[in-house]
């Protein structure tokens, strides 16, 4: 409801972006006056449609939502988003409407997502209805958001990372279902590896305490909560209504959760992408692999300020690592290769090695990868010119599919950092492949620092955790 | 000294690296055998050379270079960069050979940079003796490394922000030329608005303190020190053999000599960005401008955790926005416009409006500008299919252009930030035009904390600097 042939009207936009994704279910727009709207047949009341669907998705003037609503209740439909604004979060009148809205949905058993908010994405099940066209491929991250952007504008970062939504909430003012029922819902979803919230005030603290509590010893969640500040919990309020509270309180309720706090957005979603792809460490004794010396020492410092510690080589690692390494290389921790004369064992036998070394519980590993290096170097061997480009990025896929491999079969995570584009080949293939590799050095330890969080956490419990037995 | 027509060795590469970016100078290769190197006549000693070249570049195994500087030295070469490793880092007879050195080049008179190093790049004056091919164009940023890495790694991700370098050196060893040497250089060029320093042991710990102290006043100096932790200190010993020394002593001495410090490589770049670029402002008052209610709140709790302050708009400000803003905006700060009728006005009149209230120093904004939905909207007016890409191109960059020309009329800074990726047009449009846009959200709040401190450091000062009276 809402969608029409105006082409500036958002209900409009939103009719296309859920057609775009490939929705294959049957739409039904609904219009007052209009016969056809985008090509499809429209009807002038939700009463008027041939079957009872399973969404309607509502982008009306806020004083006529709640006629909608009515007409959706009476209809028999039993899930609604309402995208429109101007509710409690104006105030005033605002507040009224939105308790109508309340009365109306629970006199008929319907639910309800939002109002003030920017709908769903599931693109597992091509459905998105936010206004804003989808990018990418499907993916691992479950979302429940107090702001719509950060489904929206995540879509084009995620695919550069090779992510993606498995199903991602804007709850908006949460008239009705709220950040709580969406954590019950991405709890169940089987394609959801790992959930993350944005958070500017949680309404029904006990209830997400308890929530959270019994989701995180079997899916990790995450979280960044912005009303803590002064400034943030002003902002929050004036956007969605939102009540903050105090930092601690949630920091607090976070802890005792095993919830893991994000500081920023692009937090939030590394945390998500570490936690959802990498197995668990058993400790804090990391390696660092790295072919230049600066990137190592940048790191080395970054994991002692973050709680890692760096252990030795035993002298059975570095026997192995000796065959593969030249002389000028240091087989301390940063192992440093400098320039390999053999640069394929940095992604196979050395890597091997040192996961095979019984104190590290995990390996953090620097790319270089440039494909007009590995371009050059083929010339060298001699590589026809017309065949360069593909026999270079065939090199490059072989370097990052041998590596993954490697890291398969260890119960240790890897996670790599670079300062090439994400585009280069060399980082491309490793993504692709679902291996984290962070732009960036603090990004990459602060990824291994919540999953190392987690996996203490998961460690701390008793072999049966208290939330699995009360369900 | 090292170039050859052997593909695979070091030198090889850096001749092609300087030849690449297209230096202008004679260059002439120096090699034991053969006549012609790359194309270019090859002297057997750098004695036989027709005149006296302004620097040297060897790259030449270690044992060898001793014996090069002695011819350089006995031509009347003044300059000389040693790339070669297997000195005083790899210990053992490494030590007495960086001391052979040493006594050669003070014998003669010549001044060395390195050993272990990568060289310097000057793109101003198309000269890049490292062996990675330059990328972007010349910029700002004086950089002094003790990493290579730093350098070249880096010529990618800065051209993508719209930056370059004016002048970097890696300093390697540090056997004569050390980082305190390259900063008054660095003071002095007339190219470098701003210093960057990747740091992993300073020698001259005096003599750095006071040169920092007397240059800071006038151009800003940032600092990334990996020494400070267990981890960083060991990794930086076996990178270059710098000896650090405890955090807080670097801490307390960049502080005194006003040098802003970094605590990543992104920061330290993102820090030189915004220093070099922009005004500084006069307090910690900050304006947030967003069309998205989620992106504003989480910058708002980003700045209040940073000592920012948000103040309220003055009733004339408000009353200037009113004619631009539609009913559902909120005039708070966050200045949310949601959905504008007329966007346009975001990017002049209302930011005019909020660069001209007293209380703001600075203003935080969100770009979210999408060509995709801007390619929609003009369609939606008629615009032909196939113009429809240049004309969005015309109007995107025409709403940069306007924005810029508005902060350009005041002395205060405009950072802004989005999540869209730095090639879409709308966010290009800013770079080139030198406007800092940065990826992320705590990212662009913590640039604005370094050009806040940085200003208040310079406003700390009496009217004639104690550094600047003593020299």
């Amino acid at each position: 409801m809402g969608a029409s042939n105006n082409v500036g009207a958002m209900g409009t936009s939103l009719l296309a972006s859920v057609r775009a994704l490939g929705f294959t279910g049957t739409i039904y727009p609904v219009h007052p006056q209009e016969k056809e709207v985008q090509g499809l047949r429209a009807y002038p009341s939700v009463l008027d449609l041939p079957e009872v669907p399973d969404l309607a998705v509502i982008v009306l003037p806020a004083r006529l939502v709640a006629q909608a609503l009515e007409d959706c209740g009476r209809k028999g439909l039993r899930r609604a988003v309402v995208i429109s604004g101007g509710f409690r979060e104006v105030g005033g009148q605002g507040v009224q409407m939105e308790k109508d809205l309340v009365q109306t949905i629970r006199r008929h058993g319907l639910r309800l997502l939002g109002p003030n908010c920017i709908g769903v994405t599931n693109p597992h099940h091509k459905l998105n209805t936010t206004f804003f066209p989808h990018e990418g491929e499907p993916g691992f991250i479950g979302l429940a958001s107090q702001s719509g952007s950060f489904i929206t504008q995540m879509f084009n970062p995620l695919a550069r990372l090779g992510l993606g939504f498995s199903t991602a909430f804007s709850v908006g003012n949460e008239a009705d279902l709220d950040i709580v029922d969406c954590l019950e819902y991405l709890a169940l979803c089987p394609r959801t590896k790992v959930i993350g919230l944005y958070i500017e005030g949680i309404k029904r603290g006990r209830a997400f305490l308890e929530t959270a509590r019994s989701i995180a010893p079997r899916k990790p969640i995450v979280a960044l909560y912005v009303g803590g500040s002064e400034t943030g919990k002003r902002a929050g309020f004036s956007h969605t209504g939102a009540m903050a509270g105090p930092d601690d309180l949630y920091d607090g309720m976070f802890r005792q959760a095993g919830v893991i706090r994000a500081e920023s957005i692009t937090e939030l979603f590394d945390f998500c992408w570490v936690l959802g792809s990498s197995p668990r460490p058993r400790g804090r004794q990391v390696i660092i692999l790295t072919n230049s010396g600066g990137p190592g020492a940048a790191a080395a410092d970054a994991c002692g300020r973050a709680g890692f510690e760096l252990p030795a080589l035993s002298p059975a690692t570095v026997q192995k690592l000796t065959a593969f390494v030249p002389g000028t290389s240091s087989l301390n921790n940063p192992v440093d290769l400098t320039f390999s004369k053999n640069p394929s064992a940095l992604f196979s036998e050395i890597p091997q090695a040192l996961f095979e070394e019984d104190q590290a519980d995990a390996l953090l590993v620097y790319f270089l990868t440039s494909s007009e290096i590995v371009k050059r170097s083929l010339r060298f061997l001699g590589v026809a010119e017309d065949r360069l480009v593909e026999e270079s990025l065939k090199h490059i896929d072989g370097q990052c599919e041998a590596l993954v491999n490697v890291a398969r079969k260890f119960d240790k995570p890897l996670v790599g950092y670079t300062f090439r584009p994400l585009e280069e080949p060399g980082i491309r293939g490793f993504l692709r492949r679902g291996l984290p590799v962070f732009p960036g050095i603090r990004r990459a330890v602060r990824a291994l620092q919540a999953l190392t969080a987690y996996s203490k956490f998961r460690a701390g419990l008793p072999a049966e955790s208290p939330a699995d037995t009360a369900s």
